[in-house]
């Protein structure tokens, strides 16, 4: 008998995958963790029945993620991941050679411990020198960081169970402080077909606190829709002017400099969301 | 008890969708058809087991396989849809003023028949008096066709079943032929997660036959890995060169100007795909 996942990614639609097998199990402290060894995506990881990363999809959030904002820094040194436990933005953000030191502030330790033991490509950057990672509360990392980064990426969860006060004003308006003078943030913020009232807000916060906001998209095909957003707020620096000299030669396998720039271009449907 | 359709879009994966009620089905002279009644999509046309357009998110697919080309074109008069029986092309190609008639040519009338019935948002330009509706084998109507067409859309389904010549370097020489001396081909051509052969192979046979070959995308929610490419041949105009005066002003949710260039910036593995 076969076994399918299936994730619900609303009442009324979903993803089914087929399992091999189920690698790992457990309610954490913060979310049910599973750890799926599937036959099209490779293994998945799952956190409250939601897929957070597989590894033949993984590169498109990851890199999207990082680069955009790493390559409209024309410098950054200090990074700041806050979630992505699972290591592959960290492993993203140490191809730019100007960063000098990358932390990533996770509050589940076990997505950390069963991502090194299950996804090993994915994870393997958080063993490199300059990355400090720390098990702790995203939100309280920032409360108390001050003009310390370059760039700061969100990378959570959806915004149920751990993740909810990443998706606030006030986090928005912690990671601006604890941004330098010419900070970035980048947050995923899911999906404009199943959640458009979700883009809207965070737009709109971001917005309030940034003089630069921008939302850019990805395909991700085993998240809600395929079609995800990522939100931008910028201090000073402006993703879409961007010196040609800027993009050094990285090795990825979606990003390109001229998506860069394509990827800010929003369909119709989404650009009435934000406006 | 609630009833789901699923699709394997590969032997391992798939999407799901709660149906409200199967609004008629068939055994047709060329596919099995259904028309589902779901909870997300609104009405799901199927066809062997496949989604084939559904009354939320057809208009990306609709809007991105006529505007491209019909805006690359300085004045297309005569366009041609093979395939496309639900209308959404058609109904999308009438956008454009200079368009004086608009043949469509579906070999299955039981797709028109039916969407006539139960997708009246997307099928209704085909009452219009500047289409031609023929019930017809698109393969032959494009071999006794000479220089006639200004743009011809290839609106298919998957290549099996009665599309499998639709999909043939054949196919594309005799549209070539069909076409006036300055005209353009545009096919819809699949995904690139599950079907980068196919994208490869039709890419490689295009550019044998027109000049100007080029490949863009959308995101479809419930096609494939969400992101769906169409090639593009063009005997004269470059997609990407066009003066910004041709953008005229036509309401759509997805398709903009921006996007119009932007489309053509592709990931990086899908470049290499066709590259």
């Amino acid at each position: 008998m076969a076994t399918w996942f299936t994730e619900k990614q609303t009442e009324n639609f979903g993803i089914t995958a087929k399992v091999k097998r189920s690698l790992h199990k457990e309610r954490t402290d913060f979310q049910d963790l599973e750890m799926l060894e599937t036959e099209e995506w490779g293994n998945m990881l799952v956190l409250d029945d939601m897929v957070m990363t597989t590894e033949k999809d993984e590169f498109v959030y990851h890199e999207m993620l990082a680069h955009v904002p790493l390559f409209t820094h024309p410098s950054p040194k200090k990074v700041l991941v806050v979630g992505g436990g699972d290591g592959g933005v960290i492993r993203e953000v140490l191809k730019h050679e100007s960063v000098e030191k990358a932390v990533l502030v996770e509050i589940d330790g076990k997505v950390i411990e069963y991502s090194k033991q299950y996804l090993p490509a994915i994870s393997g950057a958080l063993e490199d020198p300059r990355v400090d990672v720390q098990v702790d509360d995203g939100f309280m990392h920032i409360a108390k960081s001050k003009r310390e980064y370059d760039v700061i990426m969100v990378d959570s969860t959806e915004p149920v169970g751990p993740a909810v006060s990443l998706f606030s004003k006030g986090f928005y308006e912690g990671i601006a402080k604890a941004l330098k003078e010419d900070g970035i943030l980048v947050a995923q913020t899911d999906n404009p077909w199943f959640k458009s009232e979700l883009v809207r807000q965070v737009h709109a916060d971001v917005k309030e606190t940034f003089p630069i906001t921008k939302v850019y998209t990805a395909n991700i095909p085993t998240y809600p829709s395929g079609l995800w957003t990522f939100t931008m707020g910028s201090k000073i620096y402006h993703p879409q002017r961007i010196p040609v000299e800027r993009f050094t030669n990285i090795k990825t396998k979606y990003y390109t400099s001229e998506l860069h720039n394509a990827c800010f271009a929003l369909p119709k449907f989404v650009k009435e969301i934000i406006e």
